[in-house]
């Protein structure tokens, strides 16, 4: 955490005036550790220059602060004493002429109370901690690995427990509950979608039954030492038809074609001659090139457009940098953790996802989830 | 939910160039009943004038809006054509001439984007949802008493389940499995607190075993069909002591006498004779002056202040208004469910909370939650 901290103080402007003002509760994780602060309420703020670290909480939170926080100095904040005081205190202390905000994740009411204490000119927005998490270490990355394995163990649980009649809030329940057996928690609400309810690609889990023929997808994952998993699955409860088949046997092939399209392009790199502008390596895997694969090997094969993203990043929060979109600007990279997850999607008839979560790590492309891929028949 | 919008809607300005965007997710929840949008990405928003309510939502999420939220006309959104400009065209055909937007939701960043489309004057923080969301129908507040029977049953179950050596995780774990098996989901991270670690009120649960003498406090609620529960108790695992006795004495007898408070307040206002001022008449119940009554009663025990509020609302959140604090200029009416929920803290030695649900209906002040709320000994 420290080392995530002294990063984040190097990144400020060499300029000493400058502070960065963090209110996300993942960025407030990362830099802290504390994973304790409400996502609902607003409990905490990091004031951070690059001297020195400041945490802004509430009573309630002023002895875990000592204990897990011990090296951010303690401000404490109340609903009389907002933070807007505090902040312009020590803005004042450390003679800070630019302050870094979050624009992504400041509300516009907090911003006005804000502009009430401290001069609007001072407020800048900002964005320093996507470029850090963007990033994770070997030791992310093996955190994300525990909750691929935790999501593994739960679908294998769950395959084995289907059965017809059951319904899809049910099964989305056993899968909530097996991942807490096994010392998770959901890092998102579960999605089951039984038959045609798979053509929505967020579901919500309703009473249908499974019925003998119905595709079953599942997408879930688990949050484990505050690192998410995500995985999405589709089987067959009986055995597929011709159509059944061809659908998940096309999602399948978009997926590989994606992973083969970056385990190529992760070679071709480092076969790079050294005359290669470091510019080019640097360009090299085009996070959008990678949905393009995907996407269009599914139009050629007659399918409709993917109506989502072929991945996204992941790690604190389920949802982060990069994004593998059309028309994503990010470039894959070292340290990198993200989500290939290919749909079909056949309005009021069926759909097929298939989604594991892969890192590049010393050049290669890991697979972290490990659930078997092949069309399951139960 | 029609019920909700038209009111809504009439609570738009006379003027018929009002228009109000919603973005909360919990107040689209509350309009159009769909509870599936994201919470961490932005997923929807809701466009409504007097005549006429808007969708504005991704493609993955059409065919449920489709099918779910049929009276609002569907604007597709994507991230390649944002929300602004849709807003923009919106403004346009209905010949807006202010457009209020939730302020305490919206963030900068997206409030930014809004006026590189829509001319910042048109603008205009509003909060109408939470006035409309403060009073809760007999039927809302019956969904909330569903979700306090879940908790309790939670409760009857894991105290049953208590034994030596549990760790506070393992004992949050299977009170979240409990909750998932009966059907709902915790409606916020449940906090398990032993001994000692009591004394933080937001504690988050670690791998501290339960010892004989220890005091265990439970925070957890249940969410489902969309509505919270909450609740609180804090049992001795083994003869308590002395002084264990004296301050869950105190913190129930806390809690006792703003009850006491609230329920004669009930009864004086509804046999004020007529002549007294409906002004008056309204507000008559001061939820600062509830919060008062508990908070110097432990005061006056020669114990420390509670660094929390004595309460809060709660509905489709588990935190809403009304608030019960010293700050608070809430006044409790018909209709209002929310919690009292006295705490005695002591650092590095113990902390003691008793949180139930009430609502005031049909002028009588009514709990929700019913666990016991004697000093349980295991």
């Amino acid at each position: 955490m420290k080392n995530r901290l002294s990063k984040l103080q190097a990144s400020l402007q060499t300029n000493t005036s400058a502070a960065v003002l963090v209110s996300s509760v993942p960025n407030i994780t990362y830099l802290t550790g504390f994973s304790g602060f409400s996502k609902e309420d607003r409990d905490a703020f990091l004031f951070i220059t690059k001297e020195k670290p400041y945490l802004l909480t509430h009573g309630i939170y002023k002895e875990v602060a000592e204990k897990h926080i011990a090296n951010f100095e303690l401000m404490q904040i109340t609903r009389e004493d907002p933070p807007g005081k505090t902040i312009k205190k020590l803005i004042r202390k450390h003679a800070v002429t630019k302050l870094g905000y979050e624009h992504f994740d400041l509300k516009v009411a907090e911003y006005h109370a804000f502009c009430k204490q401290i001069d609007p000119k001072l407020l800048s927005p900002i964005n320093l901690l996507t470029a850090l998490r963007i990033i994770k270490t070997a030791e992310e990355i093996q955190l994300i690995k525990k909750a691929c394995e935790l999501g593994d163990k739960a679908f294998s649980y769950i395959i084995k427990k289907l059965k017809a009649g059951m319904t899809e809030k049910e099964v989305a329940s056993d899968i909530d509950v097996s991942i807490k057996k096994l010392g998770g928690d959901s890092s998102f609400p579960t999605i089951v979608a039984f038959g045609s309810n798979a053509s929505r690609p967020h579901h919500v889990p309703t009473e249908r039954k499974l019925q003998l023929g119905d595709m079953v997808l599942l997408d879930f994952g688990a949050k484990l030492n505050n690192y998410c998993s995500d995985m999405t699955r589709t089987i067959c409860f009986g055995k597929p038809t011709a159509k059944q088949k061809k659908v998940y046997q096309t999602v399948l092939a978009a997926q590989l074609a994606a992973i083969e399209y970056i385990v190529l392009s992760l070679l071709r790199r480092s076969q790079m001659p050294e005359w290669v502008q470091e510019s080019t390596r640097k360009q090299y895997i085009k996070a959008s090139q990678v949905d393009k694969i995907a996407r269009n090997f599914i139009i050629s094969k007659g399918f409709p457009n993917m109506p989502h993203s072929l991945g996204h990043g992941i790690g604190l929060e389920v949802h982060e940098a990069p994004r593998l979109s059309p028309s994503s600007k990010d470039v894959l990279k070292e340290g990198m953790v993200f989500s290939i997850e290919p749909g079909i999607y056949l309005a009021d008839e069926m759909g097929v996802r298939i989604e594991d979560l892969f890192a590049i790590q010393d050049n290669q492309l890991i697979q972290l989830t490990n659930a078997p891929r092949e069309l399951i028949e139960i």
